[in-house]
């Protein structure tokens, strides 16, 4: 049933019929309750398709991730849909599986109205944002993963803080060689929270050990031999704080096998969102994100953009708090 | 930049401007070169929402599911992405966080030409599916929360043998008074599981106990109540089979809580699709279901009803086998 077919069935004019459903002052309420009775009966639904190009808008948004099946990306995209929900807006999804050329073909495809505003999280492999500088007239905020010289609304968790408590955490409970595992250095999260690190074993007069920094940015088997060389040298680290879970969890499955014990010989901690971080054999420390939160937040800041056009929120930073949540992987 | 002014920029009209865009036998050569050429001076990109009305194509899908922070509808969702970036089709993300309210009113906005075709995976409580069969047009295929009664392409997983598998090796470990955690009865996934439950008891002849099989549909806090009483019981069930794992991690807590050791008191099996369940204390033995593989099963056959529009494959039925991996929470 299309705007024709139901014009005919009323024998009134399309212009009339369309004026009518838009609720015009141009149609008298007779007319209208005629219309508005027949597009019921016949279920007459506007195709939002011509309704995007007579407004100009799509009434919906993007969201672009390096990967959904993840503890944090999950919570993140259901806090974002509980606000697009809220607002009648739909949601797009892609994923970049960490790959800069992904990434740059998705925003590629965005540019043409197809949405109305975007919201994007880092690949891991993206070393520069000349991509995301096209969309300048496009509403669009960063969110975890951002990138440090652009100008958007951006955000993050308290990255850097929670590198340095993470680091103070181990050295109080008697930890002196502590290693630093890294994703992607191109990353500001990694960059940041490997800061707070440094920061933390300068204050307690730690000398840094460079070779106690592993990048691991390959795959889960070369980051794994890192890991196990790591954990096999004479003098071993007594403390291990990784950037993101997939490494912890690395660590946990290599040190049974190298019948290394946590936290006797090892202590762990790690950012996460695990709900089974409690579970684990031994339980882990985490730095929790508040991930659903730091979906709505980037969605209303997003909203706040594509309904009232404001640029000036073009530099806001939200930074929202993580949680350390002590367990026995890092027990003194 | 539009269309008009494109023909403009060109001196064109713009039909014909339309025309070399779309590569039509009706301009030459020379035209359509240039035209091309100044397309992409301009940086001139077709508007997704008047292609769409042209050609009665969205290129979109959209997929309902329960939730998206989730072990198993994270990886389903990644395996429909990928057929999808494949085929060029956007995809829609609808979460109905198991409200039979939301999931109505979500397809209700699906009917009206937004999308090309449709995935599901029926909320928990939904009890009826009148809204779906109001669907009868669009190309659809639902996944492994699938209607019984609908005729309808539907990807699931052996629940019923895995559900056998399942209890049988709870009794082969000694199991003698095995307790079934239900979701919904709603769903044919949870009935499917518990028959295969009731089977293997039938088969190695230990009578049916009513009581030991607990509809666990409430909040987490009365689930949490329920399982609570069951494992304070005089007669304490000696195994537990759980047909989700939030409701298996619920298990763990509790014995933990109550000071009961698993396995030694009592062994747990459950379906999940956790990253963590060799690493839980004790590892947890899991029936996995290959979701990854089950999102790009549905999205594969969806994109065959959409692109050929057969509809032979209404009745198709694609049943993936899960696997059953032994660990130490189910050691004799």
């Amino acid at each position: 049933m299309n705007l024709k077919q139901l014009a005919n069935e009323l024998n009134l004019s399309i212009s009339t019929v369309s004026k009518a459903l838009r609720d015009s002052h141009e149609i008298g309420a007779t007319t209208k309750s005629a219309v508005l009775a027949k597009a019921k009966e016949l279920n007459y639904q506007v195709n939002p398709y011509a309704s995007s190009l007579r407004k100009q808008k799509s009434k919906t948004i993007a969201v672009v991730v390096p990967e959904v099946a993840n503890d944090f990306f999950g919570p993140v995209i259901s806090g974002i849909e509980s606000v697009a929900q809220e607002r009648g807006y739909h949601v797009l999804i892609y994923l970049t599986h960490e790959d800069m050329q992904k990434e740059i073909s998705v925003i590629r495809l965005l540019q043409n109205g197809r949405v109305d505003g975007i919201m994007i999280s880092l690949s891991e492999e993206t070393t520069n944002t000349a991509h995301l500088e096209e969309l300048k007239e496009m509403p669009l905020v960063f969110f975890d993963r951002v990138p440090e010289k652009l100008d958007a609304p951006k955000i993050t968790t308290d990255d850097y803080n929670s590198g340095f408590n993470a680091t103070e955490h181990l050295i109080r409970n008697g930890c002196k060689r502590i290693a630093f595992l890294s994703i992607s250095q191109n990353l500001s999260i990694s960059q940041k929270r490997m800061n707070g690190y440094l920061e933390a074993l300068k204050k307690n007069k730690i000398i840094r050990d460079s070779s106690l920094i592993v990048s691991c940015t390959g795959t889960e088997e070369k980051n794994n031999d890192l890991i196990r060389k790591l954990l096999r040298r004479k003098k071993r680290p007594d403390g291990i704080f990784a950037s993101v879970e997939k490494l912890a969890l690395s660590v946990y499955e290599i040190c049974a096998d190298l019948k290394l014990k946590i936290p006797r010989d090892v202590k762990v901690i790690c950012f996460s969102n695990s709900q089974t971080a409690s579970l684990l054999n031994p339980s882990l420390t985490t730095i929790t994100q508040p991930a659903y939160e730091i979906g709505r937040e980037a969605a209303i800041i997003l909203f706040r953009l594509i309904e009232k056009s404001r640029h000036h929120f073009l530099l806001e930073q939200t930074i929202l708090n993580s949680e350390l949540i002590a367990r026995n992987s890092t027990k003194a």
